[in-house]
């Protein structure tokens, strides 16, 4: 296993792709492989930069990532894409449409781009996630690019991985707006309204600039215009991203720390939670366990299960 | 505490407000409380009829839950709507300003409705819905409406408490379904492509029809078009919701009975890894713990840590 790291990190895709299903798929071993590659990234900011794409289905982050890459490799630097797909607990991980789209770079040897299964819990999605960034900042990628699709609590804890966040929207994302307010300004450092040629662009940016004003954090979010189909808007989205690393490596390095601090803690508690539940899946189906017979067939409820549950061993 | 129960069960609205806010901020006791009134809404189906409704942001959750209170009240059926709100775990539960359409129905004594903070991780929203809709159950509601907005892993949790989920779609909904349609297809009972007069509807429909023959599941899932602000289609939703419930009676109730064992299982597993994040998460703030400060610090990266945690007692 260890030659597979080494020679993903010296630059051979294929080992690359092969360790990543290795993290993905959690085969015994990866901590060891991968526990090496893991304090860099967290030392600093743009180390390399990972830029987190999030916003609701439809709200156009693939189009948005394709021109990302782009302009990255006009500026000849390295970008990877790490696209976690949440379809997969059920599916097993489907392949975006808007995915294939990206192949347009596949015969590019600087641009690396792979879905994550993400199968399983949170805890599954931010370790992969966070371990596979690692890899990939240990194997030179200047630009790291995760693009989560949803506004769900999951995909916020993946996006702790990332130096700047872009949360997409699109003029009729106002129920969006209206449910995730909050959740939205707690991990947004670039707002941008794709799709602007539509009717309530500017109403959705007004709305979002009020709401950035009212919240008056340490950073001045950003509210930009975009249409990513057409490339409009992509070069300030750009810009915008690097503003924010900017001040992250300056006079924001203090929230920076912060935010990974408090990413380390909550993505630890995430796995020791998917670990127990794993566990407890395991204890179920051990040859000795009456606990899952009594659950499937009702004679104890799962309130009680779960409360008597935490005194065993 | 059992007072507030008892009275919440005889029919006091303001006790049963007081009781499910107690579910919902886990107060002490809570689970002696509701223990005794778990079994009966597990036993068959329809006692009461618990009806999930869910999609993405936006499709007209709230507008149909409306409509569909309105039709049960006509027929002097008590309902009750539970709205799990996934903003929460970073608003602390905001309102819905559809929520508050809702209130036309307020002096409506055969109507209760009331959100849910769904506040935590995927066991704190699967255990605080399962408990109140027992809760309603005992309180006598012969409808009990369960909507969760969005389409992730945590909302499909909740929905295990349902016999009959109905997935709201709209004709942009294209992406979503390409995501998710292996999770769609597990667990809609009832597919409705709403805001039908929007260009695309037939086809949307078209596609999901489709997709639902090749699953070939046990019970043939209806597609229907419905216009939940003009108040079209909705009898046929829930002429369609009748009719699975009436399967579940009978030739479906052995998939009936699967799903809700398949849901004590799941939902014991989710409040298990629950409660280990919330008690490592006491233990991490303990005067004695140097983990906090270490992963904090990064001077042990969060996979590692938890890898060794599980050695702990």
């Amino acid at each position: 296993m260890t030659n597979v790291f080494t020679d993903a990190i010296a630059g051979d895709r294929r080992a690359l792709s092969r360790a990543i299903s290795m993290i993905d798929d959690r085969v015994d071993g990866v901590l060891d492989a991968i526990g090496g590659l893991l304090p860099r990234r967290d030392s600093r900011p743009g180390a390399p930069h990972v830029l987190g794409i999030t916003g609701p289905p439809g709200a156009g982050k693939s189009t948005l990532t394709n021109r990302l890459i782009s302009r990255a490799r006009a500026g000849n630097e390295r970008v990877a894409v790490v696209a976690v797909d949440p379809s997969s607990p059920f599916s097993g991980g489907a392949i975006l449409g808007d995915r294939l789209r990206m192949e347009a770079h596949a015969s590019d040897r600087g641009v690396f781009v792979r879905s994550l299964a993400s199968r399983g819990h949170i805890g599954g999605l931010s370790r992969a996630t966070g371990q596979v960034v690692s890899l990939l900042d240990a194997a030179g990628f200047g630009t790291i690019i995760v693009e989560t699709v949803g506004v769900g609590q999951s995909e916020l804890a993946v996006l702790e991985v990332a130096d700047t966040v872009v949360v997409l929207l699109t003029p009729e994302s106002g129920d969006v707006v209206q449910t995730m307010k909050a959740g939205l300004l707690e991990v947004a450092d670039v707002f941008v309204v794709n799709k602007s040629d539509r009717p309530g662009a500017q109403r959705m940016r007004r709305h979002l600039e009020l709401a950035v004003e009212l919240d008056d954090g340490p950073w001045a979010v950003p509210v930009l215009l975009a249409s990513a189909t057409e490339g409009e808007g992509v070069d300030a989205v750009l810009h915008a991203a690097k503003a924010h690393l900017t001040w992250c490596e300056g006079e924001g390095l203090g929230v920076w720390t912060l935010r990974r601090a408090a990413g380390r803690v909550r993505t630890f508690l995430d796995l020791v939670g998917e670990d127990a539940r794993a566990a407890t899946w395991a204890a179920l189906n051990s040859e000795h366990s009456d606990l899952r017979l009594a659950l499937e067939k009702g004679s104890i409820n799962p309130y009680a299960a779960a409360a008597s549950w935490e005194a065993k061993p």
